[in-house]
């Protein structure tokens, strides 16, 4: 059930743009039951784009979600990779086409653009890998993109946040959460009057012992008279009813461990 | 003089923390002169850490930086990641052991831990493999750690910011501008008064095919009434005064398309 997510842009890598998107599909996609087990930032080439997703694809990520390069400019060349990296050709899909031309007939009837012409950087957004099904797009003009590969699911959003987050919420909650399956995901966050991890790191390697069904990370930020240590407890399983049950059962033994070492707990999330 | 990011830890992956460590890392090993080629973020696995790292030493990567997983807790993988991907054994390094004693005697003279003892997890960050050295951490107790590995450097930095930035400006500068050699980089940013990228798209293709030195980039954010598209010219060379002339070329040459196409640039960064 893993997700991979591919960031494309020349932009990320200078340090120009923060990678926002990434953050928002972890959380997103954690949330759905999915787990992310990598993700890959590059640069606007089409070569590095499709060998990144043949190594993704090689790994049989169960889906695979791109971020970036969906564009009416030459260096937006995330669907021309995908279809090098399938072997697909690139064709002009009617119904992407529509899209494009429902939103600039829009934008022009608002005054945003100055025609609603399909001129050939627009059909570009609508020219898309064989078999790929556009997305639409409620803020923007480039549709995103969905396509089967094997077992795997590939999906391909736009750079700009507002239109990948729009694209994201109008068409993919529920097909990923039928791919995902009924998994369940819940977190525990106690926040502790303790600055020292190298004390609490006994206490947290014990209880991932204990409890290999909950993952449990301790967070140091730095030294410092204010600081305060944080304790996740997360898992993920079938259904709430168990996995409530894991993280009650390793809060309990949590909080018995540092009343040992203490350590009091401050606030509990 | 390619270098690749590989950020660890499964907070990152589940949406639990923002990667921001990458973007600073990216904007400052860009201004000192060298070319992130590639950022992959992975979790706290072992076997996962290490593959990733020979996958970025085969691509004969000049510098690999890690940040993340140097901590005191069980979960803290880098450093053995490192030492399996290598072949080599890890030792303790008197150097490090020294540095996280000097930290830990003056956090508890500060009264912010409440001994200076080095147990066992403490210990562990000053266990390195064999042949690297320790960088002097300014702000917390985990050294950083810098080795050579065949024409590579892999560095090795921890994922709490204000550590990784403190390691970073204490001791890389000088070791990466010289790894970077004479490098010179700098950018032009055009901001439009065009909310249309497809209206831009045909100027911006011209002007990098006329100006292959110069990396031209369009963005848009999304379609509104107060939208301003950003056109980025930047350039990397030997020196400034060559870098500093493609830029003011290939600028000249865009303020003549936009001219031509009747959009005119607010200001100019």
């Amino acid at each position: 059930m893993t997700t991979e997510i591919i960031a494309i842009g020349n932009e990320l890598l200078i340090g120009d743009v923060l990678d926002t998107n990434t953050h928002w599909l972890c959380r997103r996609v954690t949330g759905l039951g999915g787990v992310i087990s990598r993700v890959t930032l590059i640069g606007d080439d089409r070569e590095v784009i499709a060998g990144v997703l043949q190594d993704a694809l090689a790994r049989e990520a169960r889906v695979i979600v791109t971020t970036g390069g969906l564009g009416p400019t030459a260096d937006d060349l995330t669907l021309s990779a995908v279809a090098r990296a399938l072997g697909l050709p690139l064709v002009e899909s009617e119904r992407a086409l529509q899209m494009v031309q429902t939103t600039y007939t829009q934008l022009a009837a608002a005054g945003l653009v100055a025609h609603d012409t399909l001129t050939e950087e627009r059909r570009k957004m609508a020219i898309l890998p064989a078999g790929a099904l556009p997305l639409f797009n409620p803020v923007g003009a480039a549709p995103g993109v969905v396509m089967r590969h094997g077992a795997s699911t590939i999906i391909c959003l736009p750079g700009v946040p507002e239109e990948m987050k729009g694209i994201f919420e109008t068409s993919l909650p529920t097909l990923l959460a039928e791919l995902y399956g009924e998994a369940y995901y819940a977190e525990r966050v106690a926040q502790l009057d303790c600055g020292d991890e190298s004390m609490l790191a006994p206490i947290v390697d014990c209880l991932a012992i204990a409890h290999p069904s909950v993952y449990v990370k301790s967070r140091a930020k730095a030294y410092g008279p204010d600081v305060r240590l944080k304790v996740t407890l997360s898992a993920r399983g079938p259904n709430q009813s168990q996995v409530d049950g894991w993280l009650d059962a390793a809060l309990h033994d949590l909080c018995a461990g540092l009343r040992a070492a203490g350590i009091s707990i401050i606030s509990l999330l």
